[in-house]
């Protein structure tokens, strides 16, 4: 089930993103310095959402997600991510949609998930795909040098 | 000439961008954010590089671009602004070239500005393609329904 995150769920969170072996150190990193913030300043005052999906006392999933600044109903998918070794199909599914329904209960517009072009983040783009969303946006080497960001956008 | 901000610019970079005319007050609030940031953390703390354009004591634009995180090399031009009064050519021009050399030293490959497809503005997106900057992405109705989100990128 999904859930609003609480500070004991901070070292499977950061776990699920160290063994999802898509991500650098500065990427893993990330996370634990976005959680800090939402633990200390809330969902509003740091701009992260973050929501895991649990099952007992296991966490399986993660998504963070927040307004974007100087728009009018713009919200960012900053992180979503699966424990890889789970075998249950729809976590990823069951985040987004809630993902998505919290954002449009905040009066958003659209959802913007940006990614990247590798081949190792071709499922990923698949889901998004799967999920209704479009890309709509590229540019070309933005992480490195043969490293596009592909920008996914979808109408909530 | 160009030089680093200090903080006597602060008053008349808000200035500045109060009378522009075509930014709205959450934009306009959002600088002397930066500015206070840039002052408290300086610019590798703060990831906002402040430069103006001075004229003796007057400052007649200033432009603010910084580092973006998880890329090898993306800087983001956040904010470049002219005081509206000036009838000088080439401040704009020669903040954002300077933006640029700043860039390159520091090892920069691309640099990205957004900016809105409305008709206001419409010289801000002449200038850029002036200056060698390409439209690479666009998500439509981004700021508002009907104000598109235009990415100009430059390889540097």
């Amino acid at each position: 089930m999904i859930f609003t995150a609480t500070e004991a769920d901070g070292s499977q969170i950061h776990d699920i993103t160290a063994r999802a072996g898509v991500f650098n150190q500065e990427e893993i990193d990330s996370v634990p310095e976005m959680f800090h913030e939402y633990l200390n300043l809330g969902a509003e005052g740091s701009g992260y959402h973050f929501i895991v999906y649990r099952d007992g006392a296991q966490v399986l999933g993660f998504s963070i997600y927040g307004y974007r600044d100087l728009t009018d109903g713009v919200f960012d998918l900053y992180w979503i991510a699966v424990d890889p070794n789970t075998r249950r199909n729809g976590v990823g599914r069951a985040l987004l949609t809630a993902s998505e329904e919290a954002v449009r209960k905040m009066g958003g517009r659209i959802i913007i998930a940006e990614t990247s072009g590798t081949a190792e983040y071709a499922s990923t783009r698949e889901f998004y795909v799967r999920m209704g969303y479009e890309n709509e946006a590229t540019i070309k080497d933005f992480y490195k040098p043969g490293d596009d960001l592909k920008i996914y956008t979808k109408r909530v």
